[in-house]
């Protein structure tokens, strides 16, 4: 059975090169770049040639799988431009690793990440005028995974497309942060132990729309995902969660949700807590991966020992919080000193920045597109 | 806005007319029929124009959120021949009503069912050769809706495409019925409060494969769904669970899970339970709708009043049960004198199928397409 094998990539360049849009005029997922890198599985002969060519629609039988059984799991990277004009991705291993964790438990093929990160460079490098010159721009590229057997019958699928497409972003904020306003959302549960909350399938996110279409109702821009009777803070929307406690002695907490199956491993999640431990001085800060409940936020935030909190994850790397609707109840959350961001949550955006554009190098965490 | 309109229907009947395959070669949900029924929908201008063409394979751009957060939904019904060759479809307004509830929890639009049903009532006339005669056969419908907007951002779809297709079927068990084994899982949920097990989505699918494969390298043939650490009997493979016991003056209980929002709420269920009511003796039987465990099966089945237990859904009716694996024990389950199904069991499979085929009347379920 062949596993993925980047040797074999077959290029096919676009015969309707296009330009790249203006900085401006970008919208996050919504322009793409001239090609796109596809690998066709199947069970009989396993993963076949590597092919980049034109960008183009899917072709695809209405009984496919990944219509009616959701089939379908998918990473989020970007690919950045250097001061060298070098094109760099961001802890890639990271994305290669959880979507074969997504691939296994969606019932769908493996593969060797590195060879499949080998062909995501030479589509970056072929569309190297895709990704965007300027601070906080970027080329987001989603590698994407679907069962293609047309067959209503629920199995194993015994076909599979993997292929990667790039869209140009601008920054998630494109004057400055924007602090949002969560509503914690008790009606509606994102994800359960046993569940498959921890893998970036799309069954993930079809179910999330709804609470963020009822927090917008009511003035939030996003919603923020409790767990249980207890009230567990798991995510903020589709990002991981974090939050800044300080106690009686001005001791600081960056706590987060442990990864116990219901948390999505978010690559930005680990760096923040790894750059943290690094970073941050060990007598000033602990950094926490524990429980906590939506209580004991509010009862930090009427001691006035809440801090700061935001979201992260790729598109945004922070989003700064400052208000959470719990109930009838409204819990401010402090932004710094300019009311827009908090310090930590400015620090460890500039940290992450600084490696994604290859001004910094931390480990092994940026790899340049050869 | 436009909702669907029937009367607006446009037929383009193929040009490529094919002929049906002999019943001893249909496989479920393999071979299709001749023609598909596509209603788009945009947010701009709600539902368009029905349209009936041939049978065509689908171009979607791979930006598409139905790629990538599973905004995809379905229903599964069956047309059936009578024995006056009228073309009958049962219980498709609950269909109708099912598929409306799993659209609104998706965030895609919903629609005047009847309209929709005027619609497939003219596709299966349409194609009623591929309506196989025959005991037992049928032609599967599968009305599937998906999100269509071609973008990454995760929001609600503003574009949406509903088609049905069509696909002949034979009996699910092709020589006589079959007990399956079952393994009880313990390690995965499939659904959970506040979550969207009661909905007919996609995303309720990908996940289950996995504990399948899993109970079939152990030698069964489907897994039992428990809840809980209280280990709560919710559904059996992807078909809702019933189960007989009996008490110490051996009057009988129909016992099945509660409608609670982990349970799909199965038209083959309700049926059940209604026919149940209606016909059974009450003085004989209880029929319930109630939590219970798998610890209350063992302890029946020691006391040698576990009577007997079916899976029942659209695709088999009902698919009797006569062993549950439960960690490192075996519950034996009885099934009739036959030792292949129990006597409940084949009376609600031949209540159901009477109805289904017009050979009995029951309420309005029965409906001619015209």
């Amino acid at each position: 059975m062949s596993d993925i094998d980047a040797s074999k990539l077959v290029i096919e360049p676009t015969t309707k090169p296009s330009e790249p849009r203006p900085n401006e005029d970008l919208v996050f997922g919504k322009y793409f770049s001239d090609h796109m890198l596809e690998i066709e599985w199947t069970e009989a002969e396993g993963w076949g040639v590597p092919k980049i060519s034109g960008y183009h629609p899917l072709l695809l039988d209405p009984s496919t799988v990944v219509f009616h059984y959701a089939f379908e799991l998918f990473e989020g990277m970007k690919a950045y431009r250097d001061k060298d004009n070098n094109i760099r991705t961001f802890r890639s291993d990271k994305n290669m690793a959880r979507m074969n964790n997504s691939a296994a438990r969606a019932s769908m093929p493996t593969f060797d990440g590195e060879e499949l990160m080998k062909c995501i460079d030479k589509l970056v490098l072929l569309d190297k005028k895709f990704v965007p010159f300027g601070a906080g721009y970027s080329l987001y590229l989603r590698p994407t995974m679907i069962g293609t057997t047309p067959t209503l019958g629920v199995h194993e699928p015994d076909r599979a497309l993997l292929y990667v497409i790039c869209s140009p972003v601008g920054p998630y904020y494109k004057t400055g942060f924007k602090p949002v306003s969560l509503e914690a959302t008790d009606y509606a549960v994102r994800a359960w132990p046993g569940g498959v909350g921890g893998y970036k399938l799309g069954a993930n996110y079809v179910s999330c729309i709804q609470p963020q279409t009822v927090a917008a109702s009511k003035g939030h821009q996003q919603n923020l995902w409790l767990f249980g009777e207890e009230g567990y803070v798991t995510e903020v929307g589709a990002m991981n969660a974090m939050f800044v406690f300080k106690d009686e002695n001005n001791k600081k907490e960056l706590v987060t949700a442990p990864l116990d199956g219901t948390i999505l491993p978010g690559v930005t999640r680990d760096s923040v807590l790894q750059l943290a431990r690094a970073r941050l001085p060990a007598d000033e800060w602990t950094i926490s991966e524990r429980k906590f409940t939506i209580h004991e936020v509010a009862e930090k935030a009427s001691k006035g020992q809440l801090v700061e909190a935001f979201g992260c994850g790729t598109a945004a790397i922070v989003s700064p919080i400052n208000n959470i609707g719990f109930q009838d109840k409204q819990i401010p959350v402090p932004c710094g000193a300019n009311g827009v961001i908090g310090d930590l949550t400015q620090t460890v955006a500039d940290w992450i920045r600084k490696i994604q554009y290859g001004e910094e190098e931390f480990a092994d965490w940026s790899r340049v597109a050869k």
